[in-house]
Order: C-alpha cells, then structure tokens, then sequence
C-alpha cells in the first residue's frame, strides 16, 4: 500500500539482491541465532513480500536463509516470553483476566499470520530453499512459498508441539493442502518428529532436494529465472487461479478464471509468445 | 437432453467403438493434426459425452487419441488465432471497447470450458489413455477423467504460460485437486517443463504406465471391463459420490450420501450381487 | 454425553486395555467372524469413542482387530440382510411404499455415519493398525483414524461396489482426502481391486508398514506413547484445527486457530514445557 | 450456444414482442389452460432465455402470462401424469426398481430446473409480472426473476405440498433467499395456504402492486425501459456480481467484483455517462 | 436413536399432549420460575424432540411455555452459577489453568447447543408460541423452530449482553437468517434492548401475533392441524430442503432436492393427493 | 497495527470526538464538496477504523457526514478522473495494454474495499446516521457500519449504473444480505432511482428514522452510550459473531462461538454484570 521510493532501503533483518533480471533473492538475515524469528523480523519480512508483490522489476522471488546451519530454528521462544508474545505463556497474568488476555493474544496471532501471510499474497512466485533445521515458523513459511526445494542435509520438524501449543501461523492449515498423505501429516504434527529432505520429497512436501546449499540456490535462481522469462501475466494469472483454486470448489474457479482471463487474454503477450515461438526468439515481455 | 435416435451417427472428429460389451471408446481422430483441438472439435467432444452419460448400453468409457504421436497437441494455435479464440489475443480490436471484447471472451471460455467438462459430469466412469505429446489441452482433458493411464512415451506440459496465458479450461483448477503435492503443481504449472510417464505415476497425476500404446490400450479397455461387470447403480453412485466429495465438505457429503443411497439401496443389484456371490457365478444386472 | 462411573464396563464387542499411560488400545473382537459388523457393534465403537474423547486419563489411542486374520472384513452381510440393514435390498418391500423404505434407509445409513464417525470426533489421535483382510468398512473405519499403519500381509480393498452398492459409511467421502492421488482413488473405489500393505503406503494411505502384526502393534503402541507424553493442550489443539482445516479454506482455518489458541496458549503447558526443554527432563503435564 | 439466425421463429408457448427499443416481452401463451405447463413447454422457456441472454438487442426482459386469469397454474398435472413426469408417482413400476426408476427421475428433475434456471442464468434483468393465479410452478419461475410486481387480483400459493410432494424446481432453494421471513417462508411453503398482492408486498416478494394487469404492464414496461437505457456493461455487471453474491461470502464477492470490473472499468460507457451528466443528455451506449 | 416403548413417560420438566389427531404439544413445564431453563431442562428438551422426530404418530409440533407469565425467562442463573455453568465465570478457578477451563467450557456449551438443536433437526415443523416474557434461551429456542406466533403481550429481549456473555445458544447465529434487516438485528443483539409483538411482526420474526395466549394455542393448533393433514413425505422433505437451503447456495440445493425427490416423488401421496382433489375428499396418507 | 501515540492528531478530511464516555463519533469533513470522496480520504477513513478498533477508551462509534446537505455524495468523480482511478475509463491507455490495466485497476478497487471495509472489521459496533443525499459509495460505506439511522430527509440512490458501472466497493455485495427484500434490492440496484427514509426503513435499511438531522445525531449517540456501558467483552463478541454468522452456515457459526466463548466466559464481566443487576446498579467493566 505504501511502498516508499526506496521500500527496500531499511532492511535490518533480510537481506535483498536480484541475481538475474527479474529475479530477487530473499534472505533472513540472523544466522547467529540461526535465523529464529522475533515480532520485528516477521513485520519486517511481511513489509518485503508486499512490496515486491507490486514491484514491476521482480518477477519471481527465491527465499533462503542465511548461514550454513540452517533456514530458521522457529520462534525466538527467548523474545517471545520477553515479549510476552506466548500471550500470558506464564500464567498469573496479574490484573488482566483470561477473556481479555485472551482478546489481546488473538489480535497478536491474527497480526503475525498476516505477515507471514504475505508470501503466500505476494503476487509473484516464491521458491523457497531449506537447508538444515528447518523447524516451527519456518514450516509455516515454508508451506506460504508455491515451490519448496530441499537441501540433502534439511532437518524439518513441525516443532510446535514440544512446546506446549499447537502451531498457529499456518502449518496446521496449509501442510494438508500442500502433500497428498494426511496419515503422513498429522503423524509429523502430532509428534514433532524431524524429518529430511528425502522423506519430504517423497510426500511432496519439496519438489526437489540438491546436494549443497550452493548448489539449491543455483538451482532456485535458474528456476526463478525461467519463471521470469514467461510473460508476466500469464505467470502472475497461474499463481492467482492456483491460490483461488486450493480454496474454493472447481465450478468456483472455472467462473472466476473465465472473468480473469477475460481481460488478461487481451494481453499483447499472447502475440509476442506466438511470435517468438515462430521466429524461435526468446519472447520480451513488458512490465506488469 | 436431445440424445436422437442416432447421437453419434454424424461423428467427425471422434471415432466411436464398443471393444467389449458396455465399453465405449472415444478417439480423438485428427492424428495429422497431433489431435489439436478447434472449436468444432470441441463442441462435438460435449456432445459425444452427453450422450454416452444416458446411453443405457454404455457402463465404461475409454479416451484415447489416434496415431502414434500423441494423445493430444493442446489446441490449434492457429485455427484459434482466425476464428479470433484468442479474444483479441492482437489486441487493437477495432471497434469493439475492452470491456466489450471481454464480454464476449468470458462467453466463450465459459462455453469451452463447458463442452470439456461433460467428460467430468458424464455419469460413466472414463478412463483417459494418454500417449506421446500430451499438451496444454490434454492436461484439461485428462483432469476431467476419472482414471489416468499413461504409455511410456509418454511427454506432459500444462503448455499455457508459454504461449502468454494463464490456463483456463480447467487444468489450474483440477490438477491440484488430482495429485497431492502442492510444489510439484505450481512449478509444473509455472514453468510450462515437460516430465514424462513415470514422473506422473510418482506423482500419482496417473494410477499406471504401459509399455506401448497398444498395450495401454489393452490395459485401458480392461479396466473399464471391469468396471463395466460391477452393478451399473453402484459404479454410477460411486463416481457420482467421490465427484461431490472433491467439492464438499465430509459432513455434506455423508448427508447427500445417505439421500442418495435411501433410493439406490432399493436396486435389486445389491440381491443379485450378493447370490451370485455365494453362487461364484458372474452377476447380470439390468440397465439403468 | 452420559460417560457413568464406568463407561467401558459392558463392551461386548471391544476390548480396552491400556498398554502405557494416557495410551488407550481399543480391539475388535469378533475374530471368529472377522471381526465383521453388526449394528450392535457399531453402536458400541461409537460408545467407547464418544467416552474415549472425555476420558482425562487417556491421550491418545490405537484401534486394531482381534485375531491372525484381519483387522475388519466388513459389514457382516448375513446379519444386515436379515435385520433388513440393506433397506428394501430384496425390493417387494410389502407395505411400505418406495418414499417410505427410503425415509427409513436414510436414517438407518444417518445412525451408522454417526457412529463410526465418533473416531474422527474423539478429541484424542487414533492410529489404526491394520493387518489382513480389511475390507469395505474397515476402510470406512480407518480414513476416519488420524494416523494408519500397516502390517505386511494387509489386504484392502473399498468392497462396496462387489456388493452392488456405493460405499456410504465415509470411505468415498474421506478417502480422496486422505491419499494425494485421484486416479488411484478411483480406480480402487470403482473396481473393488484388492492392494496390499506396500501399495498403500506409496499412496500415502498408511505411513509405515511393519513386518507382523506384533511389530505392528509395538509400533502404534510406541507412537501413541510418543504422542501421550507431549501437552495434551497441545495435541488436542493439533488435532481439531487439522480436522477444521480439511473442511475449510485456509483463510477461514486461520481465524479459527486465531480464536482456538487465544485460550489455549493460556495453558501452563508452554512454560512447563520451555522448562523441561532446558532443563532437559520429561515435561509432565496436568490432566485435561 | 446454438443461437440460429431467427432463435425466435418457431415458438409455439410464448409470445415475444418488443415493446419499446431494447426491451423484450415474453408472453407465457395457453391461456386456456390457465398457462400451467407441461415438459415442451419449459424446454421452449429454457430456449427462449438462453437465446434472450445473449441477444445484443435486448437489454431488459419482461415476463408475464396471457389471459386475464393468470400468470401460471403450475404444472400441467394431467400431462405429467401421462408423460409419467412426476416419475412411478403411481408406483407399481413394472419392470423398474425403485432405484432405476430414481435414476430417471433425478435426470429428469435436474433437466427441469435447468430450463427453469434459464432465467435466473440470463444476462439482461427479468422483470415478472404476476396475476391472478400464480401457484406451484409460477413461484419457481418468479422466484428466478430479479424483480417481482404483483397484480392486485394475484392469488400466489407455494402449492406442491396439495399434491404430495416437495416443491423441487426451486421454490425451495430460492424463496428463503429473496424475502425476508424465514418464519413466513415455512408457514406458505409448509401449508401451501394462499396468499395476495399485499401480503406479497408486505413480506418483500414482490416490489410493487399495481391495480390492474394493464397497468402492471406498463409499470414493467416502464422499469425494463429505464433499466434498458442504462449502460449495458454497467447492468450486465450489476446482475452477475448480486448473483454471485448471494450464493458467495462477502470476501469472496468483492474478490470476484474487482477482477470483474478490472476489465469492465474499461468500458467507454463510463465516459459517455459521464459526458451525458454533464450535458443533460440521454447517454447512447454501444451494444453489448 | 434409543427410542423406548415410552420415550415420553418420564418427563419433569415438559408436558406433552396431543390435542388433534397427529399434532403434539409440547409445554414447558416450570411455570414457578418463569420456565426459566437448567442443565437437566434442556437435556430433557433435546431428547424429546429427538423422540418427536422419528414418532410415525407425530407429524407437527406445537411449543409453548405453561403458566401466564411468560414463555420462557432465559436461563436459570442462579442454577448455572452454581453448577458452574457459566464455566469459570468467577475466575479464580482454584486449580484449572485457563485453557483447561476453557476446554471444560467448550465443551459444555457444544452440549448445551446439541440440545437446543434437536428441535431444528426434529424432522416434522415446529411451531412456537411465544407469550409474556421471552428472553435470552427463548430467543435461541424460538429461532430453532419453523414457525413463529405471538401473544400480543410477549415482551423479547435477546438479553445476554446484559449478563456479560455474547449469547451462544444459536441467537446470533440464526437470528440474521430468520429475519431481513440487519441493522435491526444488530440493534437489538448489541442493546438487549425489549421489543414487543408488534415490532416482532414487523420484522418477520413471528409470522402472526394473536389477542391472548388462549387464541395463540387455537392458532398454533390449528395450524400444525392443517400441516398434519398434508402427505407427511412432502412436508419432511419440505422442512429438509428448507433446512438445506440455509446453508447452502441455490445449485447445490437443487442438486440435493433433485435426488431426495428422485426417492420421494414414488410415494403412494402423489396419487392419493391428486384423487381426493378430483373427488374432492380429505386425502388420508400412510404413517412416515 | 501501527497505533501511535496518537494515532488521530493529523486527520484531515474526519473529525473525530467524543461526545460521551467510551463513544467516539466520526464525521466526514468536506461539506463544501458534499463530502465526495478522493483517494486520499478513504485511505485516512480506513486508518482512523484501524485505530478505533484496537482504541481501548471506545466501546461504540457513530459516523456522520458533516453540513447540512448529505452524509456523502459518493466518489468525487472529477478527481478520480485525474487521478485515472475510474482505470482507463478514458480508454485509449497509450501504452499500457488492456490486460496491464486490467491488473493496475483491480489493485486499486481492491485498496479501495480494503479502506471502506476497515469499518466492518472494525471491533467495534459503528452507527451511521444517514442525512440528505447519501449517494453511491455512501452506501457502500453505510452497508459496512452495524446499525443504520436515517433522518427524514435522507435521499438515497445505489448511483453506479448512472455512471457505467457496476458497484464495486460493497453494496452489490452486502445490501442483499442487508435488507430482506431482493426483488427492492435488485430494483434499486439496477434502476439507481432515489428512495427515501421511509421506504428505507420499511424494507430494513435503516432501523429508525428521526426527524432532523440533531435528533438523529442524538439517537445515534444515545444508542452507542447505551451499547458502550454494556460488558466490552459481550459486544465484541457479539459483534464478531454476528460477522461471522453473515458468511457461515449455522453449524459453522456455532462452533466458532463454543470456541470464542470458552475463553470470553472467564471474563470478571459475567460476575459484574449479575453483582450489578442484583444491586440494582449500573455495572463498571473494566478496559478491553
């Protein structure tokens, strides 16, 4: 909504750079305490996916973390109790009762799934990288990504209940829509057993798994890259109808794709597709 | 609705046989063309459909494509870019308003999405073959069938982004709700990347893979025997329940469930079934 | 509603031990008949599960047959033909008029729903081990379990149409949910084909397999134990908003985990277990 | 679909007339039996509303029945009876079992509401005029209609209940949606009890009440021609998105409306509408 | 479900009479207390309108509360205090953490709106009578049931805000959708504000108001005599549709009605209905 | 999210007060221009609902239009001209294809309902007091506010098909489920002819009309004193699930409020509301 000259100017906990044309490489930025989340950093992360939601020059976005142990340990569980973010997480709230604690904690929850919500929003495709541990909130945002590509050495666990909750950012919601085995799913929620990276592209979790954390994000950014070589409409109009698609029933969608592409196939991008695919060229796009 | 005494006497471009009693098979018959949809083609797949849905003689149905290319090109580029199908995929229309122009779009893919989904609302079971290229078009045809068998030689592409449009005959739609991995999808769907046989069986995009296309075949008009033995209520209740299921919650479909079986328990298939059980012989069972 | 001092004092068809603490086994006990149903057991498996769900000392629960066989090998035809249990399934129903058989029917299909669904409703996890025959309603039975493991020697198959009828207990109703792929759905649904343990979990319908049945239950046992040793807050919050999320867009999904942990993450779980995190000792957590 | 250079030519139930530029008058024809209907009859009304929604020469639809004793009686009973529409309603089937004679039942009920809906489906705004007899198949078809007036001599009845059976091409599913009183909405359909103008008025069903059929004709004809001078896209627009939105949530509605009217806001119809105001003229839009 | 030889010979705190053939009355019998509601109360209400509904005599229900006062004070506070019923309403709850007793609590009101429910889910048409003071539950009550009348004396008040609580019975959720105007139910939800017979008339939220409560039970009569003169298959399926209607969009209650009349409509009542109009006889149906 | 300090000092187009403890009255300033809406304004309409909705001073908010002549008089369409905001109503976009200003506008329609919508979230209830002309998007704002007064010489017009368009910030998606009649509502919708207080209150639109523009504002405020000296905790639950209600089926609605209510029952307000009716004095709840 508000996006500045310079939306990307103050990042503090994300680090931005666009390793091809069209493509921005996102990365969480706290490897010391391998990339746990605090209420700044998801703020934060939410304010870069909407901007680059709308930003013209990106059209696809790759998300890793930082640091060679690991995408992201979960919640900072430190600054969170700190933070009084576990809600009344200790108890004798002293002057505030359970219904008002309780209104206070839901506006908290609401307020962080909407950032992390952002990726999931965000207009362009995210390709998220995992590498190492890979625990909690970065399940969460993980299943937010369209496309999950593993490292060989990821050690995934939907960690929330070891500490006392149930996980309330969007695991519990998403991870049933994205892998086929609901007996597979709610075993790992139940359990909060780690799994790796084969068994994750076994059940569909990632698409891919690649030896080397170098070698992920070459393969993320070529995969960026080829995303962003497609007009940017018909990109743009896969990733809505998809999202549209998960939530609503078929005949839903196939009235709501008819209104969409009843604009978007008066693109000139279906001329300079054809075009390029005759002359063998590689199509150019304008700017969305 | 109007299924005259002769409704597939005038078939152009589908060829219709019976390889066993109560077994339809559908071809695609436009094998130098790569069996490339245009509209008539279409417009006639509806009608074969709709018609074998209330052909009391039919019970199974099998879809493949003629020649040894493929089951399907996707759609014919070209017819569509004459016949102006891809809206005003040129853009400068003329005298026709964007609005306008859209209106008269939204028709139109409603009207092709209509005629490939009476595969999906046919009351028979239809069992897709799928061979050689199978492109963009293909990919929403065979969604729209209840069980996918591909020959080795197998290549897939949901085709659309590369020719600068968002899919809209339903593959977007329906492919999420076919397999189970929602990262597998999107990077298909995004890319436009062709996979073959066995990555659609891994992903469960089809239950089989055959050697040849004869043997598919073979296997194809089997299976659809089978299914053409059981009691003609209980394979049409079957697909008529697991069709609501996709789109409804479990309550709602256990309520429409138990409506529909309080009529369809009083069949005689369930006597004639259970008898020719204890008397190990093969059960008839009357039309529907 | 009505759990008396000793809810499980009567079982006739079950039998209720409790191999660890919090872990409840339920046993279907009519091996001699394998382990077939009748209305009476029926009811009774949704008594033990309504009081099962209530019961503070149990956390978690493992639902396995009696003897070498099979876990279930379905409705017990014989008994359900002279209880009339198929409706009309003779037709020349007498008295009764065609709308009147059907009112019956519905609600005869309406009880035996809600019964086997009190596994789905039971606040606590239910794994289901599943070894040789387990046949129609033991399908039903089992997609509404959260977690199914197999022996090796399980034989499935969805036997309803081999009966001349549509399944109606919930297997078409849940199964397409359950497992990711569509095709293999209904292939096995519309044909009655039998598969085995491996099958099963390539589609993601069970998530292990285990050599015996021993093995099998040590295995359920050892789970349901992992599972009864976390925050019962926790695990019961996992389940419903899991249950929730099947049957609602993720949107709608989010607001009612928003809602669901505003009062949960009340609990003292979340300290005790931070606690026992770093003080590395076993949480122990009050009752529920 | 199948729209033939003259769609109107061979009517033989309906009279269609244009009473003023752009407004269409659809005449229910066969007066003598009180304009009750029988099966080639509402197939004719399917066809005429489908050819109606797609004619750019009409904007506004008025519909009404011949003769001065009433809209609509209902079903022709005594041709049902004979075509054996209302199904075995004498039972005693013959060769059919109750569950094939469901089967062609439940196709025939659905092809009912199917031509019914038409109404309801068609782009321009339907104006129904209601008088003097209007029960049974007349609230089906009203209820269809966007706006209602009443004839201050209209007798309306919800009448299905009189003649054994569930009102099922509509009236049911409709009724609740378009007044306001759940409670009155069950006491007519419940005891099929006739009712008037002004009651219609009172509870919302119908919008205005006129004293005689002329004059009801011309408020009709009054309302479709001003609603015919409206930009098309604009009322085009505003029918679909109240459609959408009474079967949608409200999120769901605005998501479609802004991808709707992404495409629709470049109409020039808002200039011309605009420039109009300004001028004190009549705005002249294109067709659509 | 256990319905005994006499599912109604233990009632304390309801009366039941059957004053005309096929109609029952039922009384809420604690006139002392204003027939205000607790625990024991409302579970004797569930169970005899899960009674009523499967009762082959029974074909309408009248609802009225006994004594001159009023038909129903709301609940029993000083009942639901003690016994903890308004959960943890004082707080401090010794011993239980505010998630347990937010379990406890859930639970208990789930229970207390099953109850409640049963008189929607009854299968045969409910009519309430209200009179006097109808407060708080009569409000939930009252909404449950088909039809409405009241007393010209009834003084309303959807009191829960007025004790603290949004109520949770079903007020707020079916209030919207029994009467139309939104602002009104907003209006007397959010003040508690008393509205009287008249306003309730006017708003739709009864459908008739009656001088004294003695013409009230003559009108509420009367009218379930009339219904119970109807075939019973068409008013059950009647209040079935109407009951789906709610909740559901118009295609998939046309789907739902087109099968449950596909069983229906081969009721003997089709013809007996269509011959005593021709003879002009009071039809006499068989029992449902 | 980001409430500041003082999160109301800069508003330049609203006023904002307090006219009573706990009530804040919101009053659209540009009377000169007859309080016509600019982007700027609703941007700043949705922040100050924003901030009002977490403000724990204020329990209740009317809104108002400033001057003598209207509430508002809809878009300032001279503006959104300049601005490009009606899209490219102008066509003849120069450089931007169809299909990119398709995407350009639908961002901009969906910030626009996003602004106006904050009303509707806003947690708490909010009075409009409709006067003079109340155009276009004044009801769309009006739709979003709980409770509707008008003053009686209140003129109203669902104005968008005046201009070529359809409505597309809320009235086609809330007034149908506003008001009870949609025979009035699509009339109204379609024709954009004015209608008055009292034709507005008859259908339901608004619930009470006054007689000049000072009584209204003094029942306005008078309605939102008494809703603010009720329990916090009650109104936001009641509002909240009323909101809810709106877009879920009863089943829906009833287990969200079991959940919401087993953590807003442990409010200290049940206690102070009882304690307070017993003593006969007016309750104090403590901050929300």
């Amino acid at each position: 909504m508000d996006s500045p000259a310079e939306p990307y100017a103050s990042l503090r906990y994300f680090v931005l750079s666009h390793p091809s044309p069209h493509v921005a490489h996102v990365e969480i930025n706290r490897a010391d305490k391998l990339n746990a989340f605090h209420e700044a950093m998801w703020l934060e992360m939410g304010s870069v996916f909407r901007a680059l939601s709308h930003d013209p020059e990106v059209r696809a976005v790759v998300l890793s973390g930082r640091g060679g142990k690991g995408f992201c340990a979960g919640l900072d569980v430190k600054a969170a109790a700190e933070g009084d973010m576990l809600g009344s997480s200790g108890g004798g709230k002293g002057k505030m009762d359970a219904a008002r604690t309780s209104q206070k904690l839901r506006r908290h929850i609401g307020e962080f799934q909407g950032s992390v919500g952002e990726i999931e929003r965000c207009d362009k495709p995210v390709i998220a990288l995992l590498h190492g541990i890979s625990f909690g909130l970065a399940i969460d945002i993980a299943c937010c990504a369209d496309i999950r590509l593993a490292v060989a050495d990821a050690k995934f666990s939907v960690k929330e209940v070891d500490i006392g909750l149930a996980a309330d950012i969007g695991s519990l919601a998403r991870l049933p829509k994205v892998v086929g085995s609901s007996s597979w799913v709610r075993e790992v929620c139940l359990t909060a057993r780690i799994f790796g990276a084969e068994e994750a592209q076994r059940v569909g979790f990632v698409s891919r798994v690649c030896e080397t954390k170098e070698k992920g994000l070459e393969a993320a950014t070529a995969l960026a890259g080829l995303i962003s070589e497609k007009s940017p409409v018909a990109v743009m109009g896969t990733k809505e109808i998809l999202k549209h698609s998960r939530d609503h029933s078929v005949d839903d969608n196939l009235r709501y794709t008819s209104v969409w592409n009843s604009a978007m196939l008066q693109s000139s991008d279906v001329q300079v597709a054809l075009l390029s695919g005759i002359q063998k060229k590689k199509p150019r796009f304008e700017k969305l």
